[in-house]
């Protein structure tokens, strides 16, 4: 549960301040601001970009939050700047990476009631909560994030989705399968 | 690894197929051919949804597969129709559903190797291989699949991604917590 809920997390908030930096620096090698960029969405009805960047954050930690047993954190509120937004996902690390992995013992059976809008409320255990609610929230945001750059023109591919794993990637071997 | 790698991921196929059921009804009340979204793309130079939809169910697939030490499926191939990806994803859900849990035993630490592009190869375990690469790629594609079809004005929204989950919310019991 800690692997999935905190070790990810917290590679995947590293991979978006990569990307976030590509963003600022396409901003301004095109010559305009950044704040173009935190302010934009895919489309009028959606969150822009900046919120998608807080969901993302405030979602890693509420769900550490709530598999350890402790009250969720309160949502981020405000309009963000670029600079801001950096500054948010680097303490969203800093939370994670500050709770001890045997807080998570036994948090599979954990009974979790998130409060939903419209007076409803989400009942899981906490394996379930996890990979059925918490992971793809965290996704939902992080590559709406992702797609909101792409789609106004950030030179971004895989390799910075994935940024964390470059250790595992290796040549293959003299002789190897080609597959 | 189980109950991350095929009870979520047929969860989230389920979701994918009622999400492309609006974007048809949505065609079909505009009056135009359902084929224009399953060719849109948020920039010129990603995939279009037809591929994002390949790509989430190939990436289950080939999840499950690995970790119960199969050889990987091969990946889809060709350009598709809606009715074609609706079938596409129900073939995944049941090919992942054949999938007993026993055959996850242990997957945790089988060591799993991904031929990448350019003569590259990931080398992980099979827990940060699920965690770090296989739910990262599956949730990129069908989140992508989601924002080209609310990029395209198709009225989707949160209920819709998690869709799956409705058994689980409840109304909140009289007098509780306002939160």
């Amino acid at each position: 549960m800690h692997a999935m809920a905190v070790e990810s997390f917290v590679m995947m908030l590293r991979n978006l301040l990569g990307i976030l930096a590509k963003g600022e620096a396409h901003a301004r090698a095109k010559g305009f601001d950044p704040a173009v960029l935190v302010n934009a969405r895919l489309a009028p009805d959606m969150f822009p970009l900046f919120r998608q960047v807080q969901f993302v954050c405030h979602g890693a930690e509420d769900c550490a939050a709530r598999l350890m047993g402790q009250d969720a954190p309160r949502p981020d509120a405000g309009e963000e700047t670029l600079e801001a937004l950096k500054e948010r996902i680097t303490r969203a690390i800093a939370r994670l990476e500050a709770a001890p992995a045997a807080a998570f013992e036994g948090a599979e059976d954990r009974e979790i009631s998130v409060p939903l809008r419209d007076d409803l409320v989400l009942e899981l255990k906490g394996l379930a909560f996890l990979k059925d609610w918490a992971i793809p929230q965290f996704y939902f945001h992080l590559v709406t994030a992702y797609d909101i750059l792409r789609h106004n023109g950030v030179e971004l591919g895989k390799p910075d989705y994935v940024a964390g794993l470059a250790s595992a990637i290796r040549k293959r071997g003299g002789g190897g399968t080609q597959e």
